[in-house]
């Protein structure tokens, strides 16, 4: 019914229309015009509001199916109390899937339900077996003949029963008779929504980026034959990705030179992002890293590591692209017939020109970029983290990662969209996997709390899966420069044991690289982004040990991939930031405690919810830093927990509480 | 877009689409499905989120009309910060309107914010004017001729001016160009939303019940004649609406006695709603009350005096009812022939039989159900009073409020749907514009707080107007059995000034009746719901002076109608409550003070809002008892109350914050 139509005369309605009403179905994304997102093998639950007028019993369902699919699949719901409903479907494959809900007034229950409670107020229940026997009937004409010769004799039965052998035999045939009853008027949602279920790296994994150009011997321009070099580190540290910055041909015009300057000398290398020369644009790579064999050989190398490769996709040129002058009509050109640069005025990026999403010619504009995106998926690349979507029609990017998934439904997009939240949330709604956020700038207990509460309960948890780093080549933050070692350690577990997903720019980050441009800058003095870099990767003060650790515990323990356990528990000491995480089936649990300040030590009592602890108030339980190693013995809630940061910034403990007793003692019996 | 369909080819798009995203408008309910409810007069706001790709500079309006008429007119929106923008329309009229959201790329305005950006950081600006003044010809093209001559002129001057000049000049065409100019691929919200607009006694009344046939002479049953003289009683004590329990013939069949007994005694009354017999059904009066020309003289009585007359609609009958006999195929029968009465078992109402709205002959029983409201609507009556409609279906109210409305604009319908909070709110988005709730149910501050924090900013807010009872025929809660006097004063005090609409059930309620039917239940005693009662309106100890008084200050002060500005004050001692409200232009401000303990005196400090107040916290001002009749002179957030229930135990403050000084004495000067 349109609100915006008058109402129906009772005639206009095709049947009586149903009693039942379904409403505020959970996950739903902006009244279902977007997908919610889980991963393979997911069990997905719904939710919905149903109810209907008077006392009726109700049922309903979850209608789900692979999208295209003829046939819907059932899930019974089940009430939860306060006319909420539940029921779950499982994602076994990648892909779209679909559902919506349907329930009814279920006859039969509701006169069974009635009879029990005449039943119990010893009422005269002759006539109600009648009834009873009159759906039963009913609901024999709709079954299959195996069933329908049991329902038919139960109606006879139920006729001649008396109160008590009748209310037995009612109960005993109840729910086959649901099951083939007549269901009336049904109620429909309304509305099917969409699902779109990712593979586990969408959700789970750790990332790390690197410049192949700085890992050349000697400062000499890396290849990748020589980035191949750094894989077996990369991958011993624990990480699952290796992400690298644009390593297409660079442009010459107005070439950036060290540290964003706006002159370039003859071998400075330019910054990647200012795509395309005569070399070649998206498709090409720099003649500097190697050829496209090389670049297949370096992914395949990183696969035989059990690494995955992500391309970065920059939908940009520089003024050297061979589309400035194949494809004038891509971009803007001002009254001189001169071509405009990039700009955010007063900013000007002059190495950079803009494609024009505006144009005349935009729907060859939109195939051209999405054929770049097919490129690399027919290398085997099925990840893309993308650069700054959010100056892009968003149009644009729902076709594009549609559009690609339909060849590859392994794909994978990671925004990078440092933006507005409205912005940064309608393009996770809009397709993209993982979402660069605002976790870099997020270092206080309250600052955490409140950030990861909003992620974790607010509606992006359907949508929107963050992506924790706590450096990259444009982000050094003020935390980072100050802190010293210890504040990259703070970092690192808290966006490895805070987010499934998370990553780092190295090996600026594990070498603790803290050197901003000038002060009150977040960029990196002699970034990378325009200048080849050395890296001492033997340095004895790197993080990579520790990282590997990290990692490690990560991998192993289940309860990092699950977030629907996770919660915060007071401390005493706001320095300290405390949180755990646990298997949904309660049989692991992680404890973490950070020291949020990398100067000073801090200590102070942990108030531990028990329900989470699951130990008793009066037994001991072990607490085991799988960092550290050492073992506690805590007993109860509040337990003293002290973090030196010249030691360790941080413990994650494993809680063992199984209850050890005098039974156990090898020689009790 | 579907989201179950896959991606549409560029081509597909009949144009480039809009690279402008509109969301979460409010007010919405349920994703435009209901209308959202306001009052003849009201300004609405209209919000919502929207925000494009890149760094555009966006306009957006509010399109609204008066349902089926052919053109929308518009209001612009204007942003709030953090990508939501505001617009507002007036509903001048009662009915039905329509508003949606469309926003767009402001070409010119981007053109001009860069160019200030460009002009502050002394940028080359000639080529740019050249763009700005090819904006100003297309918008020229578009402009009538006034606006046109003066938009090219600008155009050429731009093209020659110099950079301080020129933009100065672009500054002084915004607004022309802005109105004219091409506006692209327009982003609208994509769904059409309902509002309701309903006269002022849907959302701000004071209502009295009674029952007639309780005011004739020296226990004889009473009359309309004798109701009409309760009138002037009703009036002066400040009541806007007389709401009558079912004025219809009473069955006789399985006829209640007192206090609900199962048989009655040959004189009994029965109970009103045990509605039809011999002598009528919904469309008739009971005799002993009148004849329907009596009704109308009651009617019209109160109309002179300035109170309207509110029917209670009661869709059951007595097994008398004329329909019984007449429409069998609108009741349900046991297989035993006999119609089923009205139950929740194992409780059983044997004086009722309900009508059986699954029937094949619904069609027929829906109208005739219609043409009951309508009949009383003929009669002069626009406000109905529905008894339990959560037990009826759900379509069938929205059919009927709908359908009635389409006559009878100006009707108004109250839900007696003291039932589950999904049920009562869903009635409410059907179209009922009133909703008895659980106001008596919620007693003590934390109570009160929450639920009123509830009502006023839950997603209700938009459709549910709650009407406030401290007590009905049927509900005789705890707190007023236990508490006296002082604890109706409470009540008054609490449903008058917490809720624009509030009701009573009198003259029980004034006359402090207390009497539970036993122990541990919150029915009447003696009920006139079975039996005439008897009430002494000249008793001394009755509270009409003091409804008299709050029904005044209710109606004088526009504070009461307005739930904007309505907050909750922290006092120090939880048994009192304090909120203010006050008008939207801050001219007024009413601070309520109650002490919710009927016993004993409860005093403490109020930490009042000074933003509220309006005063500087150095400043003395003036807190004026309006019930009370006290003055004081408070100064800053901190200020002591006092309130004993054996004398008030309520303040209505009128606050007076215009500061005096020496300047204001008369010889001053």
């Amino acid at each position: 019914m349109n609100p915006s139509s008058g109402p129906p005369e009772p005639s206009a309605f095709v049947q009586r229309p149903s009693r039942v009403v379904i409403q505020q179905v959970s996950p739903e994304v902006d009244a279902g015009r977007f997908a919610a997102k889980r991963i393979e093998g997911d069990r997905v639950e719904v939710q919905a509001t149903i109810f209907a007028d008077g006392h009726e019993v109700l049922a309903a369902e979850v209608l789900h199916r692979r999208r295209g699919a003829a046939a819907w699949s059932r899930a019974p719901m089940g009430p939860l109390g306060n006319d909420r409903w539940s029921g779950a479907f499982e994602t076994p494959e990648i892909g779209p899937y679909e559902y919506t809900v349907e329930a009814w007034v279920d006859r039969y229950a509701t006169w069974l339900d009635r009879l029990e409670k005449r039943h119990a107020a010893g009422q005269d229940l002759r006539l109600e077996f009648e009834v009873g026997a009159a759906i039963l009937a009913q609901a024999a004409a709709a079954a299959p003949e195996s069933e329908a010769d049991r329902l038919r004799a139960a109606a006879v039965r139920l006729s001649a029963a008396g109160p008590a052998p009748g209310v037995d035999l009612a109960r005993a045939v109840a729910a086959p008779a649901c099951r083939y009853q007549d269901r009336g008027a049904v109620a429909t949602y309304g509305r099917v929504l969409a699902l779109q279920v990712e593979r586990d790296r969408a959700g789970f994994g750790a990332w790390y980026e690197f410049f192949p150009r700085s890992c050349g011997k000697a400062g000499a321009h890396g290849t990748f034959a020589d980035a191949s070099a750094m894989l077996p580190y990369v991958r011993s540290m624990g990480f699952d990705v290796v992400y690298l910055p644009p390593i297409h041909p660079i442009g010459r015009s107005n070439r950036k030179g060290p540290n964003n300057s706006l002159v370039a000398g003859p071998d400075d290398p330019g910054s990647p992002w200012a795509i395309g020369s005569s070399e070649g644009g998206h498709c090409a790579v720099h003649p500097a890293l190697g050829t496209l064999d090389d670049f297949r050989a370096f992914r395949e190398k990183a696969e035989e590591l059990g690494l995955e490769v992500a391309l970065d996709i920059a939908f940009q040129c520089s003024p050297d692209h061979p589309w400035v002058t194949g494809h004038p009509e891509w971009f803007e050109h001002l009254p001189d017939g001169s071509i405009r640069h990039a700009e955010n005025p007063p900013k000007k990026y002059e190495d950079i020109v803009p494609f024009d999403f505006d144009c005349e010619d935009w729907c060859d504009l939109w195939d051209a970029l999405r054929d770049v995106v097919t490129f690399w998926a027919h290398q085997g690349v099925r990840i893309f983290r993308v650069d700054n979507p959010h100056t892009k029609p968003f149009a644009f990017w729902e076709w594009l990662i549609a559009s690609i998934r339909e060849e590859f439904p392994d794909g994978i997009f990671l925004a990078e969209a440092f933006t507005r939240p409205a912005v940064l949330h309608h393009l996770a709604k809009l397709g993209f996997s993982q979402s660069y956020n605002y976790f870099a700038w997020r270092n206080t207990s309250a600052e955490i709390t409140s950030y990861m509460n909003e992620l974790l309960t607010g509606p992006g948890r359907d949508y929107l899966r963050p992506s924790f780093w706590p450096n990259t080549p444009d982000i050094l933050t003020a935390y980072l420069q100050s802190g010293g070692r210890p504040a990259f350690m703070v970092r690192l577990v808290l966006a490895a044991t805070l987010a499934g997903s998370y990553g780092i720019y190295g090996p600026a980050f594990e070498l603790c690289e803290d050197r901003p441009r000038e002060p009150g800058s977040e960029e990196y003095l002699d970034s990378e982004k325009y200048q080849l870099r050395q890296w001492d990767l033997a340095n004895p003060w790197s993080l990579s040990e520790f990282i590997t650790r990290v990692n490690a515990i990560r991998r192993t323990s289940p309860a990092f991939r699950n977030d629907a356990t996770f919660r915060f528990h007071p401390v005493e000491n706001d320095r300290l930031l405390c949180y755990s995480r646990g298997t949904p089936d309660g049989r692991e649990t992680v404890v973490v405690v950070v020291n949020l300040d990398p100067r000073f030590k801090q200590s102070g009592h942990l108030d531990l919810d028990l329900e989470v602890v699951r130990a008793a108030p009066e037994t001991l339980y072990q607490a085991h830093d799988l960092l550290g190693g050492g073992r506690y013995l805590w007993q109860g809630r509040r337990n003293y927990v002290e973090l030196d940061p010249a030691i360790t910034p941080a413990h994650i403990f494993l809680l063992r509480t199984e209850r050890r007793t005098e039974r156990e003692f090898e020689y009790f019996l």
